[in-house]
């Protein structure tokens, strides 16, 4: 699970051992270490996003967390690449970081996640999770509102995470029918989210502003859908929020 | 809140009253009763879905849940009137129907629902539901497929949907400032519910029909969720379902 | 054809027969008369949008443009009742109106037009029109922004836009095997344009706001389009409209 | 441009020079010749899609139709990696195909068309195009229903056609205020197209597929639109198409 902290601590406390996947590992071990007094949990720092470190980083995992005593249920991609620049100043190199981050990764990342949960069978009860609700297992994405619409500054952040919602929505419509489960929050203000804490005002007020603890508290609520009402995509979105 | 069964039941057990709204005593009377064995339920029939007929239910409503002790804090409109034919088939009258039905009784029962939600200030953990989530209250609609997208038979059916939708989406931008959270499920997939269970086969697969459990597990954390992150519209659709 | 005035100019310059139904019979000869410079034009005023008086206004078509001689092969439904206003302030009869003109006398519309297009066989080149695009006919819906996305003060003109839209896309799906041809635009800025034209700066500025010229010329290409290539719903815009 | 067949010879019969940029030199040049019995056409033949073989396709392209004579006024970006697989059998190069091809050569093409087109002023009568609409250009992206649907073989395509869609619409935003037309056809079923090509039955059904006649006279309206009321996003279906 790529780190989104406030999830990470909600699933640790919900009894999930958890395995995190960053670049820094000091702010990793950090978190292992703090999630370590909820229960298991474990760090594993990769140099970049490319699908070999992503490939190694899972190596290591069923190392530290063997399928046999281990199954994985809930995976988090929560990579984000963001770029907010007029068109004509945008670099091919950047627009590659961006298909590479927000795509490419993801797609790495979801071959190891899904080809661990077609060797499970369904989550049985005894196992501490989500038992009964007939899945192998659910995938979550972090989308951005540039995912679903383009804007003025955002060519390439806006490629990156549409791409990502067809990767997304691909995953659900082929992965369902193995009861996989496959979501995106479509409408995550990821990207107002970074104005929203330049002013003032707006950091104050709690519901102008996306609240992490709320996010996790969805994305808990998304693992725990049974196979009779799945969602794909969601949107989130604070009260106060125009659009 | 016009009694989805199995909501009901799950909002009662969570310790909310619950008023119901229908058409047709009998079963209304027999579900309050059950309900009441959880906590404080009554009945509220109508004659039809009428502004009028749903103005006078929440006089009744008020009376019997004064708002004093039983501030109103989650409704549910689950009224539906579903048409399959083809489009010169369908009367004048059959599209009233579905217009009436699927729009103007929502739009009536909303200002009855918003009117309430305004004159409370944020809910109290005192309550006993979900105080602490900094909202008014929570108005739910049902919604189906063809609220999204038209069919070959649905020309009265899929406006009337769509109308409910647009009416749903425009409030929820309109009352987000003053925390009230309005949210339709876009894509339950009643109208093809219809034709599972004509299907054996299809029955007897818990995971290529719709569970309204699962569909009530799923209202309820909508109710919970914090103002800061709100989702305005939600699919839902069995894992095995093709779409 | 409901007059939208220079669309009406627009196919009675290309040899179209036009036929105009309208309230208010003064403007409606007036633009008949015009018309008639060009060709044959003739009004039909009704009194209201109701399906009563939408069938006699076609009966009196059909009396003055017979089908043997005037096969109907292209109609325009451009009707609309624009509401703003906060949700509390209206009241049921504006949604009843709202719904009574957006949907209900589209469908009425809908019902002549469709009926007559199954009479005819695919137009031919020597009828003057667009024969050579195997079609039965066009279909031509003016919708609006309100009809795609809900906002603060539409929850009644948002339910009537986005109920013709559900209605046309059902007709779009059940006709096209018939080769009849239904379309909206889908993303006319006609709320807007009510704003942008109390604003002078933008009333001089001829790329930011609607050119009922330029519009009419798109209806004409969709009315052109082959029975292998069409739309069914078309985004229309300003090149300096902010969206 | 790229050369869809069909409408480079609409382009070249209505009196644009055509400049054809493509893999293949032989099917280029074949292309190139017959188009010069209309009138003014050159191929302009690259290795590969990549960023710097496009910049240098345009090099060579202004100084065979230097800017001061043969401004350029219309592109269409019509490059396309279609693949079709299982998720798990898709490997990283393929998806690297994918995004490069859909996503990152558009970028870099847009580039050069953005650039050229921000050196003009708006096209005037006497060029023989379309002077009179108030554009600097109008800059044309083939998509497909992948873009806007995933399905469950289309993980690498709709992420890269998804790609498309968000890069366009970005543009289509940040350019219009400058009168710089950006749009994309959303839903072309060119994935299904593929398939119904190998059903004789709808091979021989006009109405059963796609035909770039059609579309290409529907590119050609696009490029017509005025400045006043543009589209930035248009589906096309065969009339007897299930969707």
């Amino acid at each position: 699970m790529f780190p989104d902290v406030e999830c990470s601590r909600l699933f640790a406390r919900k009894g999930y051992k958890v395995a995190l996947i960053s670049r820094g590992p000091e702010s990793l071990n950090k978190l292992a270490a703090e999630l370590s007094q909820h229960g298991e949990a474990a760090g594993f720092p990769i140099q970049d996003y490319s699908p070999d470190s992503i490939r190694s980083a899972f190596v290591a995992i069923r190392t530290h967390f063997p399928s046999s005593s281990s199954p994985l249920r809930a995976a988090l991609f929560n990579v984000g690449y963001g770029i907010w620049k007029p068109f004509l100043e945008i670099t091919d190199e950047e627009l590659h970081k961006s298909l590479d981050a927000n795509v490419a990764a993801a797609f790495a990342f979801s071959r190891e996640v899904i080809t661990e949960f077609l060797k499970l069978g369904f989550e049985d009860p005894s196992e501490g999770g989500q038992g009964g609700s007939r899945k192998r297992g659910t995938l979550l994405f972090t989308g951005a509102t540039a995912g679903v619409r383009g804007n003025v500054t955002t060519s390439a952040f806006a490629a990156g995470k549409h791409g990502l919602r067809g990767l997304v929505q691909s995953l659900a419509k082929e992965f369902g029918k193995q009861n996989i489960h496959t979501v995106i929050d479509g409408v995550i203000l990821t990207d107002r989210t970074k104005i929203a804490f330049s002013d003032p005002d707006r950091e104050a007020n709690l519901d102008g502003r996306l609240d992490p603890d709320a996010i996790a508290k969805t994305y808990l609520g998304l693992v725990q859908q049974d196979s009779s009402a799945l969602t794909w995509e969601i949107d989130l979105r604070p009260a106060h929020e125009k659009w």
